[in-house]
């Protein structure tokens, strides 16, 4: 196992076991590990948790960095937040950190559904929750908070899915699938039975190249924002920031995650109608985008947010784009706290 | 050599020998030849010619099928209309038609402006012209309108870059840099030294992969618009539109072409400052530009054309995004007419 997902790096977390855990398409994970955070104190009346799913190739550790803290909307002083990383992030179970024959490659192919089902057990079974007053996440975390809106409209009492859509457009398929063949294409990759991740470090840097490419806004390579964040060059920034991000990961569980993104779509269990899936959500929803996002156009995600019945659409400018999402933009995080302020306040 | 490169396909076009041509980088392409095709007749006093340079993986054919014809803004019953070749393109000197020693990944990087002086020797020796009516040209073919007007202010009467640049953007570099490390870091391309192009077709496949996901707008395939061109679904669409389109190409010209389109840059004659190079242009200019580029954004052709004297910024909406310039939206090819003959008019 790789030290980058250790306590040491990205705890302290906790781990909360499922025994074996029936997927959608039929598979199953043996003894399902989630591995999750937690952050100030459950009420005796059990009605200030909030749960937070992670993002891609992202962890706990970043949404606590980057969202957490006194005198944030997610004030550990007001609320009980709930940091839970997604099936095959490299905390929870994942395809590097399960036992043979059903690790690496063989691990299963899996849904949104899947995780919210099993995030579901978490707080019900771990906490004793019956309602959860936010559920939020961004990208990748936004296709679980809309999961969740759908699949348990009563429970969730409001949403904030932020930079990211219920049903994966088909350019935002096409572009994760190029980020994959990044990735796979890669001769160290091996069809997935690599004997060491960082063998198949090409094919990461690769990807982070592209990652970045979508990510970031051009105005700003433009305007060298890099430079705001101490980079000495564009290359530099790239390697330090992209190629550093993606290099310690493991290549099967980013290609999990990436497959999960790529088919993650909302309206599966209503025959593929995306205006009747959305129509189930009774949270009191705020769909936030950003203006420039490469990964997301706003325009998708309005779209969206139109079939959502109780929902206000949010935008939030932002030179960082998609990636702003990581917390390095100062105004984005002060505008983001606002809107979760706002959201936090509607009785 | 392949046959993709043929008369068969390409033709007709003829061939100016150029002899050994010395590069701006001091390298030398020995037995220099430029593929053109004409249109129309030259007037007597030589008054009517139009010159339009081929764009990436492009050649002279597409802009015949694209752009010219009776009752067209370049109708050859009226001008006399040069197609040419970029250098690397497959029908000039190229990696892949190049004699060894000088073939395949030796043969030497270069410049626009090194294109634009050959193009010049062409006009001006072949056809004797001491003016162009109009420069023009798309994308790649933009580049080399820019340093046409930059280069030759004299000689350029009015100029049209489309879809393009004078001066490649970080954000555009990065992104045409995975295009080139998406072919050549197949394993077959072999540093260039493969012994067939069809080896390199995992290569070229994720390259037009690549391609069509930044070239193509998400409106796009939001609608299905590859419908309206008879294709059964996405997959077929990218299949054989984008991969069609790349397979039968050499790689070496690829990455050639690709290089020269990421190092693009008017001002490189002009210590860098690119109001300086393009406050030379005395062309009457129409900056066109598509609504939603992937490839170059409007803010950045839009900051471009304000440095440029006298000159317009002209914008075409188009579903098709930077491919709109294949000539498959109808809608486009009405304005950019429209457009072309606009600027035609101009005294």
């Amino acid at each position: 196992m790789s030290d980058y997902y250790s306590q040491e790096f990205h705890g302290p977390y906790e781990t909360f076991e499922l025994g074996d855990f029936p997927l959608e398409n039929g598979a199953r994970i043996r003894g399902l590990k989630l591995a999750y955070a937690t952050f100030g104190t459950l009420s005796p009346e059990k009605d200030n948790a909030i749960l937070f799913p992670s993002w891609y190739s992202g962890t706990s550790k970043i949404l606590e960095q980057a969202y957490i803290g006194a005198g944030r909307a997610l004030d550990p002083g007001k609320y009980f937040i709930i940091l839970v990383n997604q099936i095959g992030n490299g905390l929870s179970s994942s395809p590097h950190n399960t036992p043979p024959p059903f690790n690496a490659a063989r691990f299963p192919a899996l849904a949104v559904a899947d995780d919210v089902r099993a995030q579901y057990r978490l707080v019900t079974e771990k906490f004793g929750l019956e309602q959860l007053q936010l559920v939020l996440g961004g990208s990748m975390g936004a296709q679980q908070t809309y999961q969740w809106a759908v699949q348990y409209p009563n429970f969730v009492r409001r949403a904030a899915p932020i930079a990211g859509l219920a049903r994966t457009t088909p350019h935002n398929r096409l572009l994760v699938s190029t980020f994959i063949e990044a990735i796979t294409s890669d001769p160290a990759f091996d069809g997935g039975w690599y004997e060491r991740a960082q063998s198949v470090h090409r094919g990461l840097r690769r990807h982070a190249r592209a990652f970045v490419a979508a990510g970031l806004t051009p105005a700003f390579f433009n305007q060298e924002a890099w430079r705001d964040s101490g980079f000495s060059s564009l290359e530099d920034f790239i390697i330090a920031f992209a190629e550093n991000h993606f290099l310690p990961q493991d290549p099967n569980n980013l290609v999990l995650l990436a497959s999960k993104w790529r088919d993650a779509d909302v309206s599966r269990a209503s025959q593929g109608v995306l205006a009747e899936a959305l129509a189930r959500i009774k949270a009191k929803t705020f769909v936030i985008a950003i203006q420039d996002d490469g990964f997301f156009p706003l325009e998708d995600i309005a779209a969206e947010q139109a079939l959502v019945p109780n929902s206000e659409l949010k935008i939030i400018p932002s030179i960082w784009g998609h990636l702003a999402l990581f917390g390095l933009d100062q105004g984005f995080n002060k505008a983001i706290d606002a809107i979760l302020a706002e959201l936090l306040a509607v009785a």
